[in-house]
């Protein structure tokens, strides 16, 4: 079985403020060495055993659903039995 | 510089409906082969060039504001120049 993870990250040049707001959190923790915090998705995607063209596919998941292109990046890493579908 | 990964994801027994929707909505993108979706939160945590205790750091971090350990885990994955101070 396939399992592929798709990060979903905003672009560098995008304000984050999730991560922001845990950024300025950390001092409250006694954690004052960070400079900075970015937070985005993992998407954890499992395919059945005989599925085809898992990266294709994955590709296509992301793009057109997981991801918004103008804010954000993914980036895919297949885990595990790609190539047989391939 | 370290930078640390942190991945929040909902326990497996925790019903993801982020992660079911998404799942509804595969075979509207052509996309059958799919048998699981879960969705979660990735946070990259770039520390200062002379930041000490890295990983200990991380795990306080990851354990006492971005994870909810009732009904999430979390790993943790250090990227670069760690080792440099632990």
């Amino acid at each position: 079985m396939a399992r592929v993870v798709v990060d979903v990250m905003l672009k560098s040049e995008i304000l984050d403020p999730q991560g922001e707001a845990v950024l300025g959190a950390l001092p409250r923790l006694g954690v004052n060495d960070v400079a900075s915090v970015r937070i985005g998705k993992r998407v954890e995607i499992e395919f059945d055993e005989n599925a085809q063209n898992v990266e294709e596919q994955s590709r296509v998941i992301a793009d057109q659903l997981l991801a918004n292109p103008v804010i954000e990046n993914f980036t895919l890493s297949i885990e595990s039995g790609a190539v047989e579908g391939a």
